[in-house]
């Protein structure tokens, strides 16, 4: 399997299958003399972990982070920091349904299909959990670039959203709730909503929208590398993510360029942000601001019918302990992902010039 | 500048400016014993140069590619293969109006503030010129993955959009007209409309949906090279592409789970393929469909307010010829970059099993 | 610091300074389905550990590998490999003489001028104790590359050097003393030579040869990434290593072309193979063999002249337990970075034809 | 063929076959600003054609370089520098000696093995012609390091050698003699000693010695991208090379390590320099010195027996104009491989701290 790497200088390799001894990773390429406040890190994790509130999978997970390396007297080293989440919870569970049979929508077919055979535990590497990883390489590239802002939060679930712009929004209440929603009266309706998908047996999709604030400019490399493209690709790379849009998105494909085009003030900033913060696939020092698609969770508590491996009919039944509703969890693996592309940029940025 | 590369396994790295003398690239990776059918690779660039209809710029580029190298005797020979578009055009044009000046909506500011100054003639490297270099190299990839088929249309100018879904529609209708779009009526209309938006000295947006068939199972790489990730990044390279969405997209960001599962036939293909042909990141052999939305083209031919180098107000006009819609033009963009994706992943494929 | 991965399709990247909680890496790209013996690993990990024998370092480091990833009833999945080896003696060290001062011919000096300051304990990440995990990635690709061997040895110590072409030796001589030289008499005076210098309290260089049979024709990229030319960076990034040469080496440059090329046989084989098994850059299916030579320890059990960070002339006295002569435990790590590139290179043959 | 492109931040990727169109390529990663002087590039091209004196080939290339963009107004912008060396003499010249028969010690066996098939014309893809693209890419890469100096030489034509060490040298005398050795007197041996190699339609090997002086402290990533590793790898891809030492070298291997440390001098300098400027793989600012052997050439103006592509035995005749001794064209090859690297780690070292 290739691509368990993400960034060409600021860098993770991830490793770990969803019911294995642990999953990890190495960071690369992190500056030395960032003195890493690592409850930071750990309370990143926190926010995505399973159980934290009553709309989640109800799962027991700690998911505490060891540090082997890159680290010394609380400081960055510039050595590649390697670290593991060890699964304190690999107790034997019963895998008969997943083993032979391949979930609809799920990526059980494809592995087997690919690799001749598969880790089926929890899902093995196609499970979310992998992610974990990623919130800790972001989390400390957040502490890198200490300064700019990452602001992540549910923005829709199922088809309740938020009809007002960002800059409507008051960020400091997004953890507030349980959905990671600013709006209080959506979030209630949100939760309310997802508490009765669940009831249903059943799951719902939704949207984060993320916002990065006091970026500088010129991040981003004009041609293949665009900086809102590795945003793209960073957050396609998330599971269950079926799409992605920045500034005024698809909606701008309805506009006019006479209504799109934003206007400079005479300090280089715009009066107006349809750009999304890039332009010509660089930043211009305005926020950055995205849309995150996610589908409904494959797992229902609901018969399916689907097939084995032999291509035989089968019904299944969803097992275990699962998300009705991905988004509220997912959004510190939004920001994760967004702070690990632009420290990746911004290391790049450093060469650009004489 | 990085970035100038795509691909990891068969990959071509561009070069060149709108007003240089020439762009072109290097593709490294190309299997050796393909038979090159060079008039297919024209035709695809054809396909893109301006001047081909009446609603499109009408400036005169010819765009003929000339090959150095990794061709013998019609054949590939897998080494890296030299190309380059020559500009016929580089006539003494008048840039005067943009050289100190910023193009709103352009990316005159952040270039000359990344790299302290700018090749400003016709946009330079920020350009939708290079995009024929990417027609090349994809159109190349075409030949090597002979058997999968790539059709990209335009399904939305402004509000102007296709209702039905793709399986409904006649590939074979989209090349008939000059919008690039496979429903008759519907082309009719777009055409119209951006006939009156060119005499209103506007531009608009509009949407590329591209379907690829045939694919393989396997193709993809599931953690942060999910296969859509990387179509998703390959997209939103692409000048003025504002969002991507595969499969449900953000339309199943409103579904529940139980109806967005795609159920599986005995023989492991799905009943329905809300899932857009990949599961967890690789390819289940069902066709691969996505959506791109390109923003409306920034050059108006309306005086905008703007400000120079200085920082000072200053009016703009825009000038020279320029397309009123991108879209009719950049379908077969859209389909070089698929096939750069596809190729790539395919050799990638070959290095997962024993 | 980048540079912690080796390998583009199967690949390892390495964490971990020498007196850390531990070291360990990700090996990706690995394919699915081998059948992995874990005691052969561990083997490896004998052969390169410390207080093996008397002529190496007396410190006690079991080094016993942790895989968390990667492997499923016995065989690779395709997934990435993570594992650790974790420090049992991380006992308080009294690093109070490199805390501050330089010592000669060490990192301590260019790591303080690059990164601001470091983890001086025991040499941190400059320590070749990372060259453990090297062992590990490369113990996992030899499995892989069932059928071609890797045999390294070493063929000099100071100016005891083996005279014999290396076809007139017996490779499973090899491990049968404690110097891994394969002419036994050589071996003695080798061994004895190293226990006069250990007592002098100094240190001496050494080479080692690594013979690879029964590879296949046509590994190998023809421009930069000539095998032989991976296979030197590969044997240049061990720590010490200060020489490199394949083939007819530095005594082909004094020879004439008549004298020195290899004629062919009717099956493509060469008579002679001075060529070194690598013709323009590609395997050619005769043995590939080379010599990497080592430069002493720098730690000597001697006074020394040297430097703090003020920089202050100090006398430093070296402490510890060092090897007096490092190339009987590199032979295990020559062989796994060769196993690497010759992986690595492998994969990427799979990607030469259509 | 993968592996045309060197460079990570500073990286070119090169294309061409001998007797193709043109070679060229694309150097990405420049930084803006550069104030470039073409006759300075067109200079160091000219030291590696053919036909510069009396010892080399007799082929007329005049190898003039044409760039197509990354240039304005004479400086550097910051994006790809795409060039080209068009193919003056492509008339037709007669190939079927080598056709379907593998000349001794060449690439034309391993190259119909890997792919099938290959390009004859003179080498093709194999052809050292491809480092004319490499000298481009490199001459820009030292006005980049303006105050870092490359000093390549000439220090061995068979058993004749330099024996003084370099720092006795005088570098300004080595482009004074055809042969670019700095010795006068050796250069005359030398140059007789070619001359009547060539008479005996023989060819001979050499080393040359490269020196690097004004390195800055800090250049190396500590690992796997140790700088000496990559400097190896660079000149281990120069086509004919086969071995690479740096400091003390092989020579070294033999040595104590109480004689073979470098005393530190209080600013941080060193007394001796068997370090060869680099310590734990990063620069320490003390010149950087290596040799690069070169074997004979293979083709020999004498008969011999080979095979052709069925496995007969033929008897061929080695025909065109060739160089009798390589390392007088290869001088400017190495420094620009060189040059290249020090350039890559430049941008690298960039991204150490905070």
């Amino acid at each position: 399997m290739a691509g368990n790497q993400f960034g060409k200088l600021f860098s993770v390799t991830t490793f770990g299958e969803s019911h294995g001894a642990a999953i990890g990773g190495v960071i690369d390429g992190c500056p030395a003399g960032i003195s890493l406040d690592l409850s930071a890190i750990q309370q990143d994790l926190d926010r995505r972990k399973p159980g934290q509130s009553a709309i989640v999978t109800q799962r027991k997970e700690p998911d505490e982070v060891t540090f082997y390396s890159g680290l010394f007297e609380g400081k960055t080293t510039g050595t590649p920091i390697g670290f593991a989440i060890h699964n304190t919870n690999q107790k034997s569970h019963d895998y008969s349904h997943i083993k032979d049979s391949y979930r609809p929508s799920h990526a059980d077919y494809v592995y087997d299909q690919k690799y001749g055979f598969r880790d089926y535990r929890g899902g093995g590497r196609s499970s979310a959990r992998e992610t974990a990883s990623r919130v800790v390489a972001g989390a400390i590239a957040k502490q890198f670039l200490a300064g700019i802002q990452f602001h992540a939060f549910v923005s829709a679930v199922g088809d309740i959203k938020l009809e007002q712009p960002y800059t409507e929004l008051d960020f400091s209440a997004i953890e507030k709730n349980p959905v990671r929603c600013p709006d209080p009266k959506k979030a209630e309706e949100m939760e309310a909503y997802i508490r009765q998908i669940r009831k249903e047996g059943d799951t719902v999709g939704g949207i984060i929208t993320c916002v990065i604030q006091n970026v500088p400019v010129g991040l981003g490399e004009p041609a293949f590398d665009k900086l809102h493209a590795e945003l793209g690709k960073a957050m396609l790379s998330i599971n269950a993510v079926k799409g992605f849009e920045y500034g005024s998105g698809f909606a701008g494909a309805q506009m006019k360029g006479s209504a799109h085009n934003d206007p400079f003030n005479a300090d280089g900033s715009t009066q107006s942000n349809r750009s999304g913060g890039i332009q010509g696939g660089i930043s211009n020092g305005m926020d950055i601001y995205f849309n995150v698609a996610f589908k409904p969770v494959a797992t229902v508590m609901q018969e399916q019918e689907t097939i084995n491996n032999k291509g035989e009919k089968v019904t299944m039944q969803g097992k275990g302990r699962h998300d009705p509703c991905v988004v509220p969890r997912a959004v510190p693996i939004v920001e994760a992902m967004a702070a690990l592309v632009i420290a990746d940029y911004e290391l790049m940025r450093r060469t650009n010039k004489i």
